[in-house]
């Protein structure tokens, strides 16, 4: 169960794919030398060391220990696995915690593709310690973005070196996928607002990691308007500064860690249920103006639907490599060549058969194009927030806004057929909690649900992206796809993956048109095959990182390149000719089940019987 | 978390679909009545309460539960959880542990597909539980077939009972999907055989719900050939009649429970480390002739095969009840067509969300089309036992060779796609244990592994039915579904199903010629796209199921029949909208990934990084 990191492959998807060397001439990204491929390699090179060493050994020691809530002085506390508390102080000690913030709050200032790619490699390692900054980052971002100069000044320093952590409060009982039926109240007190209500689902909403906890909830004044437009945004301490204590942060405020949940996986990452305002109401500070709190959400919530992506897949990597290491040691059957001879010495690691290679390569070809995917966009956000020049900004802005649903469903629905390929190659003892298999089946379910669930990023998708402007944007995302492999088809190594490539995208064209239409006749229509529409895009888009993966080792193999072209090559190829055949069945889907979805005469309830 | 057995859908693929009044005119069921459908549903009704009121609310708590081997005077015992043992005994009082078998042994001797049909029942109720009755069939199978007369009087009556219950003993640790590895010895000793060795994964191989376990062991003598020809079979009790105890079952063989092992799922169902003859040899009684082991194995593992595709759609159902409950009670969100209103008049259940019912349809259509496609072999099965006109015998047993992987494969990686859409419907509740949606998800996963996996599923199919005959046998069953569907396409509501079935079959054929074509080239070619061949069978032979359903309901409807039919058809037609369109992808795959998956030059693992 030990991880190496993918380095090589990391490095080749962000300087050759999402071509790194562009983002590192963005005047924000000016220190990082000419391409920036010197410093990349040698900071993946020292997290992979880290995830080694310190992070993936702590996998399934948490799994088994999981965190407890313990009673003290009437308060609850949580208490994170044996040794998770030292990782952590190694992690925020290494510099890790603040790879992609500005300089001015204590980051490193590198470029989001830069921290995505070492992303990758904690989640991979460990992907319920990983929550923990993913988390924080998300707060980092809310304050960034819409704090004013002392929230920035107060929180910041500390959120970006990992002393203090952060949390996104959104889900109540009755709100999960739709916000606006958030009831938590807000009710100003001279500087501060008293917050009360319930939060659920809260990753990371107590623990014993760090020195503070700093809450992001969404509340509602007495006299907010109703639904989404009524939701306010507010900075909620766990601990307050004391002012018998030399204004040192060791007052508890009013929250209370009622529960922690159950869960299917991620047992080492604590999933509480939190009580504001128990006592006198919890102390907290808002966040831009009242009533933009779902505006600023947002804003963080593309790069964490990002996140989930990249967790997907480095869990995927994670059990992937798992399960190679597991078919080139386990010795069952003979190759079907020699079933006649019984003898053990005609026995194969059963990497030799067939169906268990087809198991790996399809787990290998999906992760591959996904991490491509992955850090193409986020070059995406490094040039929509930093690009100069206005045409490519918008252009880069709008690829990110399309691909990021897109990403978020696909690698992590991608990512539970994965990690069930990575189990079933153990056979039965896939089944065992012993062989960490069934960990990672476990723990990836949870990322098609949260931050959006695989429903949600298509309804993104289809309303948002495509139907608001007639299906203009999605349009002209396609045509940028289009122009950078406009000469593949002149490469004869890769002909024949450009002409797919291109039926691809054509078969993408032409269902956008039959959901823009569908909507004109019935909005249900559209949102009916929303799924399978963002499933076309994350083929095809898939499918373009491998052919554009393809077109640079034609050249670098023309040019002497040594194997990893070569294996890169095959794996594109095993891409085309096992999942891009999906493009017709899901155009297919699109175009003839949304009349038969929205079809309420049918009731599924009564019909089931 | 209620479970209300589907039995009407059940009467409907029994009766309308696979035909059980045929069946009942087997002289074999000459007792039935005339066509079987009064006693069929008098079953399926009785079967259902059962399981309603008795095993299903039993399912959580075992899995809470779990099993535990505790030391008792030097030996392992091993408890089941509370409550479990009460319902078994409720359960073979009901006489329901020997619905299929011989009367001469106290069984209700009814067809096999009246018995698949209940079973489907326990297995959605309590997969766990079910396991139980499930291996004592095998049991009862391999005795009944290969046992001697003496054998047949003194363990059959017990085993079809359910006093006693049986076990499967193959694997051992070197030896799983490979059998032809077993080293467990057995050294003839007078009547009987000393057995000695470990056997790993052995289902219900220690529990204390019965009296006594009958052990059925595969083992080598000393001087048997080497590989899959010299093993042979041996009924090893747990229990020996005890001569100082006028002869009861009560001396303990020297069989040792060493270990439960800690799973996924199925945390109820006990899975054993047997050690068998540490001390002196466990007593082991040879089953028909030395070396024949492997041959009366798989007598009964087509039946085993069955069973365990039945229980994957079983607890598909299960989840999807659980799921449309789920959905038809939750609140959030708004309908589409009214975003604007934020009040909470305005919420409806999520069951009125496109994207729910788009998962909830796809659940239903597969789960329906696999139970039609189920007990339609299951009467193949039946005709193939009992059927006197030789030409339909053949028929029925090609029939059920051919899709017998078919059905185990398909249903049970479908039944893991199926429980992961009702976990989604549930969005971030479907990850929290205490809903229950995840604990079908754990317990499904085992099934494409356990009784061959998809990939051994694939094997048997491209290789004993496919290639060996050098496709003859597959065309001719082909030609079987072609003639059943012979006059669809004359109806004029069910003329695009018809048709798209035909292009179906179509691709079977083309596909099971590529494959010949792939083997006189590198056998490993045709090894290589097992998998998707056998997908595509799945995909078509339920196709094929939904259109003989589709026919049913366009004759019903037209005669009056109720909204049973019309829901029918309209299942139907979104099967044929959402999961016939994989039939191109599919034989693409298998034309297109062959030689790329065994080109070995390129090695999977080194290759990772």
């Amino acid at each position: 169960m030990t991880y190496a990191a993918p380095v090589r492959d990391l490095s080749f998807a962000a300087i050759d794919l999402a071509d790194l060397a562009a983002v590192n001439r963005l005047p924000a990204f000016a220190d990082a030398g000419e391409s920036g491929a010197d410093l990349l390699n040698a900071i993946l090179d020292e997290a992979g060391k880290f995830a080694a060493e310190v992070l993936a050994p702590l996998n399934r020691s948490g799994d088994q220990q999981g965190v407890r809530l313990e009673q003290e002085q009437g308060q609850g506390r949580v208490i994170t696995a044996d040794g998770w508390r030292d990782a952590y102080r190694q992690f925020i000690a290494g510099g890790w915690n603040g790879l992609p913030f500005d300089a001015q709050f204590g980051g490193q200032g590198l470029p989001f593709v830069v921290s995505a790619a070492v992303a990758e490699i904690w989640h991979a390692a460990n992907m319920a310690f990983a929550l923990c900054p993913l988390l924080t980052q998300s707060a980092i971002e809310a304050i960034e973005a819409h704090g004013d100069a002392e929230q920035k000044s107060v929180y910041l320093p500390k959120l970006v070196s990992g002393e203090w952590s952060g949390t996104m409060n959104l889900t109540e009982p009755q709100a999960g996928s739709d916000l606006s039926a958030v009831r938590c109240r807000a009710v100003a007190n001279g500087d501060h607002y008293l917050i009360s209500g319930q939060k659920i689902f809260i990753t990371y909403g107590d623990h014993d990691l760090t020195d503070n906890i700093i809450h992001l909830v969404l509340a509602r004044t007495p006299d907010a308007p109703p639904g989404v437009k009524g939701i306010s945004l507010f900075i909620v301490p766990k601990f307050l500064p004391d002012p018998h204590n030399s204004g040192e942060w060791t007052r508890r405020n009013d929250i209370e860690t009622l529960s922690l949940e159950h869960k299917l996986g991620i047992h080492a990452s604590p999933t509480a249920v939190l009580g504001y305002g128990n006592r006198d109401g919890a102390v907290g500070y808002l966040v831009g103006e009242e009533n933009q709190g779902l505006k600023y959400m947002f804003t963080m919530m593309n790069a964490a639907r990002h996140a989930v992506g990249v967790e997907g897949n480095g869990v995927a990597e994670r059990a992937y490599q798992q399960a190679a290491a597991f078919a080139a040691e386990r010795v069952q059957g003979r190759p079907i060549g020699n079933l006649r001879d019984d003898s053990d010495a005609a026995r194969v690691a059963i990497i030799e058969h067939a169906d268990v290679r087809r198991m790996l390569w399809t787990q290998k070809c999906r992760i591959e194009a996904l991490r491509a995917l992955g850090l193409t966009v986020a070059a995406c956000f490094d040039h929509a927030r930093n690009q100069p020049d206005a045409a490519l900004k918008i252009a880069a802005a709008e690829m990110s806004e399309v691909l990021t649903p897109v990403f978020k469903g696909y690698a992590t629905e991608m990512g539970c057929e994965n990690v069930s390929l990575a189990l079933q190659v153990h056979g039965g003892m896939g089944f065992i909690e012993e062989t960490g298999a069934a960990q990672h089946y476990r723990d990836m379910r949870i990322t098609p649900i949260y931050e959006g669930t695989t429903g949600i990023q298509a309804m993104d998708l289809i309303g948002r992206k495509l139907m608001r402007d007639g299906g203009k944007m999605t349009a002209r995302v396609i045509a940028q796809i289009r122009e950078q492999c406009a000469t593949f088809g002149e490469i004869a190594k890769i002909a024949e993956i450009s002409k797919t490539l291109s039926s691809g995208l054509d078969a993408l064209e032409k269902s956008a048109r039959t959901i823009i239409e569908f909507a004109a006749k019935d909005a249900r229509m559209a949102a009916a095959v929303g799924d399978p529409y963002l499933r076309l895009w994350g083929v095809v888009g898939c499918g373009w990182q491998m052919a554009k993966a393809a077109e640079v080792c034609a050249r670098k193999l023309k040019a002497g390149g040594d194997n990893f072209y070569r294996h890169k090559l095959q794996t594109a190829q095993f891409y085309f000719s096992t999942e891009m055949p999906k493009v017709d069945a899901l155009a297919k889907t699109i175009a003839k089940s949304a009349g038969l979805i929205v079809d309420t005469e049918c009731d599924l309830f009564t019909a089931m019987n």
